[in-house]
């Protein structure tokens, strides 16, 4: 089947450019002695967990006790879920995908590991736990080695818990490589710290779990580190190429949509909007457009009404026609494949396969 | 079951707020003589579509194809498609749905028109059209009634076509009340000059399609106006509040979440994020946050990551404990219903029933 043939919006995959996506980020693997652990929030689909594996991949990433189970029906026994596992009911559930899998868990909290030490313990089975740093982001995490260790010692007290090392996001990394050099830093110093706070109390950290995407290939320049967990990586997007961190041929992933209207002069609306790509802001220069179209770098997707892509092509010399399509790259590719039940492998203008995207919408 | 005892994040549905949202818009029809036709888009649920019809819609309205097929397995079958069907795949869809149902479509070009004449014809199936105009928010239609009148006496002559009236969307008008009165004379004009151009050439409009949500309750101030379509006035939510469309006493959906980290000072991280809530941005003053915490209107949504939500509690005099509950109003609510695959209607404390949002994800 043609790419053309599909019918829109489809979200489709270049699988050369993704092969060279996996291939690439392997070799940096190997040539830092950095193991990886790609965060399979992005696609969501256990096929290209095994692909990722298949690539060097130690195991992976999942978000949610959701997406940890439709991987473990697909085969995946080793996996960290780099959420703080809260409540009896989720905690409950965790230590029986612990009794099939090998299983770490982040958190930051007393009440968090005490709850999953009280599951794993009814349940019989062991849990592997990273604490969590805040390095700067805000969002999850300890700020200061001491709140780190005395988290960590806890953990060792508690039954049925292992603990592994440390783990951050460097969520705040989103931006230009100068900046980024600034914030290494600053991480450093946390990170020496803590080193030096475990070493001293003889807790060994068996795995220090770094960044994502945007610092992948700089994973070597953080003290101590030695497993990552990037995601977009294997798609890239508009995103990723706006902070430097790909370049536009890196973008393996796209929407395939259709001109359905160019009644309102200087636009044409293409049937994919917020639905079909997801809000997420474009984080380069000026913050704006909803997508890069392939076929015209001058046409802005100004906005994005639910099921309407709003084209503004003003600017263009290229003329558009109901009928016609067209192909964007996403601001954002792990919210877009989200909003997707299938996503479609393609090779030249071939549709080689499909797949299904069986993690979506595991919220819980 | 109570409502605490769901997992989360968990989008609840109070029936008691729903079913007066229900009852007031069938009364403010009634007492105006203006038809109801709810945009389904908004849960994208059956059993919601056909609580509209029984409380006194004449029928639905659906974005896509594939919501519409939804309903018609559900046996609604009286259903208008406000979106222009492109293509052959799409509109031999069409023309079978409408072998089954009675269909309308929206469109604004010559190319949608005949295409779906043509395939309604091969499939022998009969499908009304409205025509779209555009008043003013420049998304689909057309801008003059020469041009309306033009592509209507069109679609007379195209077979298995018949023309029905004409269908605007007024989606500028999520302004406050003053600003909307402006906005609504030039509406008018227009209609006025549709109107007397279609009179003039004796072509009748049997049907003149109006607005949303933000301007259902003043859809009778709208020149000749016989049928709406709003769609979130069935739950309302943040934004709907922001244009004065509602009251946080309408607002019937929300959604239950889990504090998972006090780990930061002066943050609460909840177990919801933009792929719980969507990144759909506050269209109120400021344009801040991503919802409203019902228990605490002082703390702010300030970012969403995908499975984090980040509130900023500075202000706050509330204290916040990693595993209790809190209750999310969103700001939109349709993007957030489209994120999950399972909904729960709600009395006061208990869960009462559960709806699988059966049109979720049909992007085709």
């Amino acid at each position: 089947m043609l790419i053309s043939e599909l019918e829109t919006p489809a979200v489709v995959v270049d699988l050369d450019v993704m092969d060279q996506n996996l291939s690439r980020i392997a070799a940096y693997g190997r040539q830092h002695q950095i193991l990886l652990r790609p965060h399979t929030k992005t696609h969501k689909i256990p096929e290209l967990a095994k692909r990722q594996i298949a690539s060097g991949a130690i195991g992976i990433t999942v978000s949610k006790l959701g997406e940890a189970e439709v991987m473990l029906d697909a085969g995946i026994t080793d996996m960290l879920i780099a959420y703080p596992i809260v409540g009896v009911s989720k905690t409950t559930r965790l230590a029986k995908i612990a009794e099939q899998a090998k299983i770490m868990v982040a958190l930051d909290s007393d009440e968090a590991a005490r709850g999953i030490s009280a599951a794993a313990m009814r349940q019989g089975s062991r849990i592997g736990v990273l604490v969590e740093m805040d390095v700067g982001f805000g969002r999850c995490g300890l700020g200061n080695e001491k709140d780190l260790l005395a988290l960590a010692q806890t953990i060792t007290t508690l039954p049925a818990l292992e603990f592994k090392g440390l783990m951050f996001f460097p969520g705040h990394f989103s931006v230009g490589p100068e900046e980024r050099s600034v914030l290494r830093t600053k991480v450093n110093e946390f990170l020496d710290r803590s080193l030096e706070t475990f070493y001293r109390a003889s807790l060994p950290l068996a795995i220090v779990s770094g960044g994502s995407t945007p610092t992948a290939y700089e994973s070597d320049l953080f003290h101590g580190v030695n497993e990552v967990r990037p995601g977009m990586y294997i798609f890239n997007d508009r995103n990723t190429v706006a902070i430097s961190a790909a370049s536009l041929s890196d973008c393996a992933l796209s929407v395939q949509v259709t001109v359905v209207s160019t009644a309102v002069p200087g636009h044409a609306i293409v049937d994919g909007g917020s639905k079909t790509f997801s809000s997420d802001r474009f984080q380069g220069e000026g913050g704006n457009g909803f997508g890069l179209v392939k076929e015209d770098h001058s046409a802005v997707i100004e906005r994005l009404s639910e099921e309407h892509g709003h084209l503004n092509i003003e600017r263009s010399e290229r003329r558009y026609r109901v009928g016609e399509q067209l192909s964007i790259i996403p601001n954002h590719v792990c919210t877009t494949i989200n909003l997707h039940d299938e996503i479609y492998g393609v090779r030249g203008d071939q549709v080689e396969t499909s797949w299904r995207v069986a993690g979506r919408g595991k919220v819980r």
